[in-house]
């Protein structure tokens, strides 16, 4: 499998940090990579391996307690980066709507109880049978809108993430970077951020532009890699770093020159990935990351 | 199957518009929607259905010869609306970039030929083994550069196809209608202008104003629908107008508003559709067309 050995044609696999190398500061292990570790497992396989901060994910997190999460969380010094993630705010109809407007509520408790740096919102996509792209995206507004202070009292920030064009008619009718700050720019950037997500921005042709456009806005960083071909399962379509097509350093380094200064984000979506024992996959990822990323 | 009824929770099937309707004027059968055709019978087909105009492909155009393809498409009284396609200008070496060039040139003189309104342009994906996007799509500036005089002499018209952005690694580094016009208006717009193809651009958050910003550029409009959920193969995975989340309609006035007159071309690559006898495929086109599109 290619996720324990350089991708061919590449360069070597590099040797796997330790715990406490410096390298590791800024890396955050998305839950979502290790899929079948519980939060528990997640957190232990993060203080092994040396990384610092975690991304946590909302159903492991209520079967464990939101509480005992956080404390679990406190008690092994991880930060938390973000907390996956609420959203999905186009309902058909207005009881849907409105449920959805109260767990969203909910996430942003859950978001001040673990002290998560922020919560990612995937805003949903077109409703079922609709073809009205238009008012799906002015119903994500109006829905971050009714939110805003709420997270406010809370102090969570919310982190508006878009999604690859290709999830616009069933996960997220925010499709670009440019349009998530259109939308941001509305609300205090405390309130409102952006996720700059490699895998869903890296084709963008204006991304360096809106990149320095965002600067404190980006409330969240990911990396993950765009392979070819695409994997038929567009929901676990995403590739381990280096083993797809997006050269990630430059992209670093312009999040950072626009002001970011927190987590770096793993976050992988992928069968064959999830398939490996967790911490290979945590090993995999702290090289790649170090190899790919840095 | 789909292709010969309406969608289910969509409106009733029309009755088929008879040949010499004038609201099939503006239809065009792109001949790849007929995938197991041969240009002849494509051309039949379109003449049979009272399709006015056809787009044709550069395969079955050489089987079955380029002058007798002109003389077939003229004796049958036909508009070519386009020829698709030139470009794959993203050559991993020299040499092949030269082969690419040259080929490019030979489709030119075949779009001469055959009258057609324009030679589309899929410009190519990243080079195999690269992860360098910028020096990609600066190759396909390059390359349309020294395309236009050729073209300019043949009087044949580039037009730069935008692709989904899911497409951006493999099949073609140019991804929204924004970059497409920012290379288009380097040169005259009688040499090169762009497709519009409502599966690749729908999910744009600035297509009404970059179809504004277009206006006389837009060299050729395709139309094709969004499936929900994405068919696993994505090369095959679009969809007749009505099965899927696409609202045409307005698409299709924005476009004429910007000053486009020409033909509107129905181009679907979807293996179910394929697998139809050529006659219901073009009978279930002219059908949709009326109720979507127009």
């Amino acid at each position: 499998m290619t996720i324990y050995d350089a991708p061919s044609g590449q360069p070597a696999a590099i040797p796997t940090p330790a715990p406490g190398d410096p390298r590791l500061a800024a890396l955050s292990l998305n839950q979502w990579t290790t899929r079948y570790w519980t939060v528990a497992q997640a957190i232990e396989g993060c203080v092994r391996a040396g990384i610092p901060a975690i991304g946590i994910w909302r159903e492991p997190l209520h079967e464990h307690g939101v509480d005992a999460t956080a404390q679990r969380v406190r008690d092994a010094g991880l930060r938390v980066s973000s907390l996956c993630r609420g959203g999905f705010f186009t309902a058909p109809d207005r009881a849907r709507r409105q449920e959805a407007i109260a767990d969203n509520r909910r996430a942003i408790d859950e978001a001040a109880s673990l002290g998560a740096r922020c919560l990612t919102l995937v805003v949903g996509g077109l409703p079922s049978g609709s073809r009205d792209l238009e008012g799906a995206r002015r119903s994500v507004a109006d829905a971050v809108a009714e939110l805003v202070p709420h997270a406010a009292a809370a102090g969570v920030r919310l982190a508006l993430e878009p999604l690859h064009p290709m999830y616009c008619a069933d996960r997220a009718v925010l499709s670009t970077l440019a349009q998530a700050l259109d939308l941001a720019e509305l609300f205090p950037a405390a309130q409102v951020g952006v996720v700059v997500d490699t895998f869903h921005v890296w084709w963008d042709p204006d991304l360096p532009r809106q990149i320095g456009r965002a600067g404190r806005r980006i409330a969240s960083f990911q990396v993950c890699d765009w392979l070819v071909p695409v994997p038929s399962d567009l929901l676990l379509a995403r590739g381990m770093m280096g083993d797809g097509v997006i050269d990630f350093r430059p992209l670093r380094l312009a999040v950072a020159a626009a002001g970011y200064e927190g987590d770096i984000e793993v976050e992988i979506f992928n069968a064959d990935l999830w398939a490996a024992p967790g911490d290979d996959i945590v090993g995999t990822t702290v090289r790649r990351y170090v190899q790919y990323v840095l």
